[in-house]
């Protein structure tokens, strides 16, 4: 796959040795993530909100109501930052100072556009629910035509987008590898628990078994 | 507690009922995140970095690199707005529409001051290090001199922060009740799995329990 170049913007600077810059790895991340922060500004002040967002091909999107602030300002065309981050582990090092974490980012620079179109309205909405859960878009009713016209859809471009990620194990200075400290990786995973019923469930219906046994990363990764 | 009153900037608009201004909610989700999302403006673009915090009291600590942009940016004194979620559970409803999360977030906007003092510095790394893993800055190496002239320390007042908090199970449109679809909540958390020896780790040094019970969540909470 060719992947966009990296920009002044979007060159990771500190460490830079954890920069990444391939597409495969910068669709990983936003695909496994499951929320994103998403940064704007109002007034000078940036504002920095969670949000779900769904990638199909290069481009990532967002959702939510027509009266939502965060949407109607990215809506102008204003400039965002979108940053998704999975936390993959504790470094424990010998030394306070080199104490880390192992994590995979993305930095997604972009301005939005408004979906209009109502196929691609349909199917970004269908890509966030599948991002959130895979086979649910068949399970749960559609948006009706009220629903829709009560959502806004947002479109940003993965072309300006750079991952950054640490893995391994701690990195002490020389000669604080003789000192009697534990250190090494405490691994860390986003876990799903039994599913729980909705109270008003009907009886009879169980939910399906990518539910009971849910995880975010795709099986085989 | 006595908390600060919610400003126009902070009070929660969309879904108002989430909104909670009260400083034991945000000062509990502050503890329990692991890490925040930073926004910053530089030449009108906005920025969003993840990095770890840490909670004394009513100020909130961040530290890194003297020549990290991020801190470097916000020690000027600029707007910055600092936010963390955590995701507790996937709220699925029989509609695609009312689809929701179980989330705890914190919004706070503040502009941020450099540490100078040195005893302020020492225990607000100690604070970031406890804040990741409690009882870890008696067991490891506390910083050198040479180590605290290359880290840079900012605090940021709580003063104009809000929580917005969803529990529960989904709420459907009540005709959506019958359909034949399973609703519920799937639970997440972020879980620990067994620590993982560092490869340099000499013989006969294990773990502190709190390491192998590793969770965010506080006892009792």
């Amino acid at each position: 796959m060719d992947s966009p170049p990296a920009t002044p913007r979007t060159t990771v600077r500190r460490l830079a040795a954890r920069g990444r810059y391939d597409r495969e790895t910068i669709h990983g991340i936003l695909d496994e993530a499951l929320v994103c922060h998403v940064g704007f500004v109002v007034d000078g002040q940036p504002y920095v909100i969670p949000t779900i967002h769904a990638r199909v091909g290069d481009t990532l999107y967002l959702h939510g109501s027509t009266v939502n602030r965060m949407l109607t300002t990215l809506r102008e065309g204003v400039a965002a930052c979108v940053t998704v981050t999975i936390v993959d582990g504790l470094v424990m090092a010998r030394s306070a100072f080199h104490h880390s974490m192992n994590y995979r980012s993305v930095v997604v620079l972009a301005t939005a556009r408004e979906v209009g179109d109502p196929e691609e309205r349909r199917q970004a909405l269908e890509a966030i629910v599948e991002h959130v859960a895979p086979g649910r878009a068949k399970d749960a009713r559609p948006p009706s035509e009220k629903e829709l016209r009560a959502t806004l859809v947002l479109a940003l471009p993965l072309d300006e987008a750079s991952a950054k990620v640490r893995t391994g194990p701690p990195v002490d200075d020389e000669e604080d590898y003789a000192l009697p400290c534990w250190a090494g990786v405490i691994p860390l995973t986003l876990t799903a628990g039994p599913p729980v019923d909705d109270p008003r469930l009907a009886a009879g219906i169980a939910p399906r078994p990518e539910l009971v046994a849910y995880r975010r990363r795709p099986a085989g990764a």
